[in-house]
């Protein structure tokens, strides 16, 4: 299965796709789409024109998309809401389902912890994916959201399997 | 000049088309997109999908999007945020230039005090817009966004006029 990870940013929005196969992650390419200065609105264009772009090539198959941090001030809240809505928006117009990890969890799945800081997180990302050398943190971490992903599908896949033969 | 006024919100965002000629302003139409419950990328998508449909109807030529009010919870921020970022997009998306205007300063223009209550607003609203019916408050709300672009408009224009006489 091809998954997407998307981490979602006004200025800086990460992607990752990977390819998960029976328990075993190969990395397909990583990327980030920037959109720096300008209107707003043409700022979300050019994210939704460059994100579109990434999905109509790779073609994933699964997306997910990280799950954002409320707790900062109100603006900049509200502009990682914008660019999220971007981030939503293109695998679902693609028809995928999109999958939502809140940022430890996807700490927790890649690394063990749940609060591994952004080096923690990429020195995974390139363990797990050999080959892989992301474009920057923002796609590191969008590698960090799909091998998230990945886990969640394939231990959903187990658990339907051990149910099945309970039966 | 066709203007949309676009109200974000995710469960209900509201639009407003009028026509503005010579200080003259006509109501074309308006309406509510709704995306009740269910999971947000397909709510995004329906918000994305019912407005682009609203645009590609009644072809407008300026649209104009409420700012949003950033002081209250960041769940509720973010929500708005990326309905937000949807609402911006769909008139990027189909080559016009998106106004901002902040709450006060729409009910400023069509009340005349920056505090006015959503009654006042729908009342000046139906005054301005003789014959128009809003289908809710929000419809409204994104009428007002509507008249007070072309009032901004109609100021810039007069001010070139001014500033080119003068030359």
């Amino acid at each position: 299965m091809r998954i997407i990870g998307i981490d979602p940013g006004l200025r800086t929005l990460g992607w990752g796709v990977i390819e998960a196969e029976g328990g075993r992650l190969r990395h397909v390419a990583n990327g980030q789409c920037c959109s720096e200065g300008g209107v707003l609105a043409e700022r979300l264009l050019s994210l939704h024109t460059q994100l579109s772009a990434v999905v109509a090539r790779y073609l994933p198959e699964a997306a997910a998309v990280e799950q954002t941090f409320v707790n900062r001030d109100g603006a900049g809240t509200l502009k990682l809401g914008q660019a999220r809505g971007i981030a939503m928006l293109v695998p679902a117009q693609a028809g995928l389902i999109v999958g939502e990890y809140a940022p430890n969890a996807v700490k927790k799945a890649v690394v063990g912890v749940g609060h591994a800081d952004k080096k923690q997180v990429e020195h995974m990302v390139r363990l797990q994916l050999p080959g892989c050398a992301p474009v920057g943190s923002d796609a590191a971490d969008a590698l960090a959201i799909a091998i998230c992903h990945s886990f969640h599908v394939a231990t959903s896949a187990r658990l339907a399997t051990a149910i099945g033969a309970a039966r």
